[in-house]
């Protein structure tokens, strides 16, 4: 089933996704899936991105290539940052390219969406907690990331979390899909979740284990190699298998 | 004028207080400061965090002495990282230590409480963005914030934000309060906010270039030095002079 937000004159909400034509839930998927009655066609709706985090918590060098690109060690635990509500963007939203910085990345990741309250999960039971699956953009500052060593500020600029365009809640197999980074129509960066160091419940295990994890919030696993620059003008596409395609113009930021 | 949230009997809400007497508003007072007509005393109430802030921005070594400790030099720019919204608790709370670490420090910080939207706000305008001043307790896992080089498991335990008690919204000067941590009715920490590399209006000025600042959200200003360890059983005390102090007590987490 694909779940998604959209926004049709004002009004903002929930929805399931059926091929083109979309069904407004009441309330929020967390409560449960009862339809308004309405259909509305996609293409008459702004898709949103699909779930309001009060948080985001993101993997670093959890793909063996991408750790090695940067000449980094394979941690010998998960290594979280978080990056704020207040990057968050949907499908189609502009990246600004801010001006503190010189050089900014894509990262491509499958990003878990959280559908019930996590406090100390067991592995287990991870996928219990699971809402669904959707693509992120962990859009990076490099020059910052590299001056600052904290993530902060490198990954959190506003835009710098494209999330979207849907969740998939039923993807094939979550450890097997490939995802991609794809820059005016070439391709730039190639992976698969099969490389994932720590996966899907050894991440939810352990991050719960420090920090409750609300409905709607999200786990970035991480990005594989071939992280590059976008430059204004550019358009970037995320790409997870049997999930979706998250497309985002990038622009310079204004004076 | 001291604002806090509170609880009586499930219900929670924002309110003026005066001396032992608390005001009920409807609302929030990022909309105004409609008093309910209901007066309640302070004693038969719960005190909550004092804001509910979708991000805390805080502060690494913004003072010399703090950053002398540690043998870091001062950063030439603001050194920001997030604590989580899941990390905050209000005064008399328990902090929780996890048992992921063997060393769980104190810092007693001045925290400055946002009242409007803030983007890309100048350094001249910033005082008009502030709602005012709280004390937080920026709960620091030693050794796991040595191990990672991020913050975001060290900071971003549950339990590791303590916010409160109240917000002062007009407290003497905030560049000259003492900072101090009690533990056990010992003081342990000392320091003034005239001590701050970076002050409240420059350090407004340079996150609102980077993240939107909403309203509740919290910028926790560094602490000076002096840090050091909590075990279970032990009582500590933020206080910031001018505001009051937020004191929690300390246990460790069960199995």
């Amino acid at each position: 089933m694909r779940l998604g937000r959209f926004e049709l004159e004002g009004r903002r909400g929930w929805a399931v996704l059926e091929g083109e034509r979309l069904f407004p839930l009441w309330g929020t998927p967390f409560e449960g899936l009862a339809r308004t009655g309405e259909i509305f066609l996609l293409d008459n709706v702004t898709l949103l991105a699909p779930c309001e985090p009060t948080k985001i918590v993101a993997l670093a060098l959890n793909y063996r290539d991408h750790a090695a690109e940067f000449g980094r060690a394979v941690p010998e635990e998960p290594l979280i940052f978080l990056k704020p509500p207040s990057a968050v963007i949907g499908p189609g939203e502009p990246i600004v390219l801010p001006r503190m910085s010189r050089r900014v990345d894509y990262e491509a990741e499958l990003a878990v969406v959280m559908g019930k309250t996590a406090r100390r999960v067991p592995e287990e039971a991870a996928w219990d907690y699971i809402l669904g699956y959707t693509c992120m953009n962990d859009v990076t500052a490099r020059d910052l990331q590299k001056k600052d060593g904290l993530f902060a500020r490198a990954k959190g600029f506003d835009s710098f979390a494209p999330l979207g365009p849907w969740i998939e809640t039923e993807p094939a197999d979550p450890h097997n899909l490939t995802v991609e980074t794809w820059v005016n129509g070439e391709r730039r960066q190639h992976g698969s979740t099969r490389d994932l160091i720590f996966d899907i419940p050894a991440l939810v295990a352990f991050i719960s284990r420090i920090m409750t994890l609300c409905p709607g919030d999200v786990i970035a696993t991480g990005t594989p190699a071939g992280v590059g620059p976008l430059r204004p003008g550019d358009t970037v596409e995320v790409r997870v298998e049997g999930i979706g395609a998250l497309r985002n113009p990038v622009i310079a930021e204004k004076d």
